[in-house]
């Protein structure tokens, strides 16, 4: 089975315990979140990043062993790291996604990011995400991130 | 709001979409599985420790950069790293743990983690779990964890 298959049925698997909702694709609209994401990312523009995680004192970023909490702070590490003096965005991509729906109001999403570097370096890793569907659209509110030890 | 105030909230918000199943409390199940899975480790019983995961190839243990897939090729990843000749266990502690529902049949926690090593040395980092709830009770289906860099 492909990774892409188990996904899916892993998905199907953990959706049945819920009523299906016609016209309610929670692996596409998570997907378009995340494309939306790069393509904010690619084109400098970290507030329209953002706006893919929930803006709430409660988000929550956690990278190596460092809890970031909140909106506004995640924002603000994002800008000390990718826009302060010296520092790039450079190009941003993702690959091997999957997302699995946890029930009709929840997701998550696993994957693995690569920075691409005027200098040549490629920093990169891994991330999983969990979301959950507000009255406008599903937001990341959780987000768990490694960078290649 | 502490950060169990906040969990107990966001955990609230996240299950209000389900109808209530009394008699069933996600958290203390997840809680109750995560203390299991400390008791196994800190007397070196690695197959026990192993029991809080979906025993699937479909399991997925994420750490740096480094995809495992499947519940047998992660008890060896953990063989070799605490059980091999040289390598110890160590005392394990969880802490700052949080954990969410995520409608009725599945789940997520946060927390840090902290092992103590004979020479002293103290490897430690953060992880993410996504659980779901299966006939005989919740498994790790996903494992996301980050050590300190």
């Amino acid at each position: 089975m492909t990774r892409l298959a188990a996904g899916l049925a892993f998905g199907a698997a953990l959706a049945s315990g819920a009523a299906a909702t016609p016209g309610r694709d929670s692996g596409a609209e998570v997907r378009a979140l995340l494309e939306a994401q790069v393509a904010a990312w690619n084109r400098g523009d970290l507030e329209a990043f953002m706006a893919g995680y929930w803006r709430s004192p409660e988000l929550v970023f956690c990278s190596g062993a460092t809890v970031t909490k909140g909106w506004d702070a995640t924002l603000e590490r994002y800008r000390k790291r990718y826009q302060a003096k010296g520092r790039e965005m450079g190009r941003l991509a993702f690959d091997a996604i999957e997302v699995m729906a946890l029930g009709e109001e929840a997701a998550f999403a696993r994957g693995a990011y690569r920075l691409r570097l005027r200098d040549g370096s490629e920093p990169h890793g891994l991330f999983t995400l969990v979301l959950r569907r507000f009255p406008d659209g599903f937001r990341i509110v959780h987000d768990h991130t490694s960078a290649a030890e």
